[in-house]
């Protein structure tokens, strides 16, 4: 069986986007890659059998044409209280699951098969997951800018330190890409 | 001249310690250092002309007996607005500053010479220094542990994002080397 892993790109101070959506930066590596990271992205496509995500980071992705010429050929889950009426632009597909975190990780576990769940968008998701122990690697982009404000990756996640071990660094340029496994 | 440099240890999540002064396992990579983390120190000592930090940096060190034997043979500035009536245990020499940062950091820049200031300690003294732009270089000794609550490192630190340039990543045994120059 595949790995819940949480692969996000954070800026040092911690954040995930600017206030209103602007990513501050937090994505040039990504759209035009230097080799080590293109290598890391050519990994995390080929490990994926599913991408879970919140509501928000979907409606930016959508908003964004993140969806039309998608490398991610796996399906989506997305965590919803209100499941959109127009489907999203290019040729994904969505499950929109309302029922909360266990039940998506559920759901998405049987759809990758022996391919890794991949939690790519949404800080509260992340978080939920984190707080209820169901993340086993955690791999960061860590973007060398200090956001100074926005939406947070590392909070609420409860009062009980989580020991990780560092299993993977890459300096590529403009990103180090860290993973980590979760000490259970 | 030499260069203001931030020099801390911080885990994934952005915390310089726990509440309550425990440094959540923060330091064990620097009491028992791996040889790539051995060789970080030693350049820290060798470059380092001043050290300055906040008073409760300063008294939580003076409680672990850390500047007895201190290898930071230079002189320390402690930005406080009360001056401790006893001396810290041990050889190191304290100039206790109370006029801000500005003055301490002048101050700081006129004993080390060519050599650099070191910002070793205390989330305040580094929050109003990067706010007033007043820091070159930023290493961060990063922690594998999510800590989940404590003091936060990058907080209160303005409203303007800061560029920083990713300018060397040393992957050691329980940490991470980052090092960072301020675009300015």
């Amino acid at each position: 069986m595949g790995k819940v892993l949480l692969d996000m790109a954070m800026s040092l101070d911690g954040y995930l986007a600017r206030p209103h959506d602007e990513d501050g930066g937090l994505h040039n590596w990504y759209f035009s890659p230097a080799p080590k990271s293109a290598a890391v992205i050519e990994e995390l496509i080929n490990t994926s059998g599913v991408i879970v995500m919140g509501r928000r980071a979907y409606d930016i992705g959508d908003r964004y044409d993140g969806y039309v010429d998608n490398p991610y050929k796996v399906p989506h889950f997305v965590l919803t209280h209100n499941v959109p009426e127009k489907p999203a632009k290019g040729e994904t597909s969505f499950t929109f699951v309302t029922e909360g975190i266990e039940s998506i990780l559920k759901q998405a576990k049987a759809a990758a098969g022996d391919k890794d769940v991949v939690i790519g968008g949404g800080a509260d998701i992340a978080q939920q997951c984190l707080k209820a122990g169901l993340i086993d690697e955690i791999q960061i982009h860590l973007v060398p800018v200090l956001l100074c404000e926005g939406l947070r990756l590392f909070e609420h996640i409860g009062t009980e330190s989580i020991e990780l071990e560092q299993t993977r660094v890459i300096e590529s340029t403009g990103v180090t890409h860290l993973k980590f496994r979760v000490v259970k």
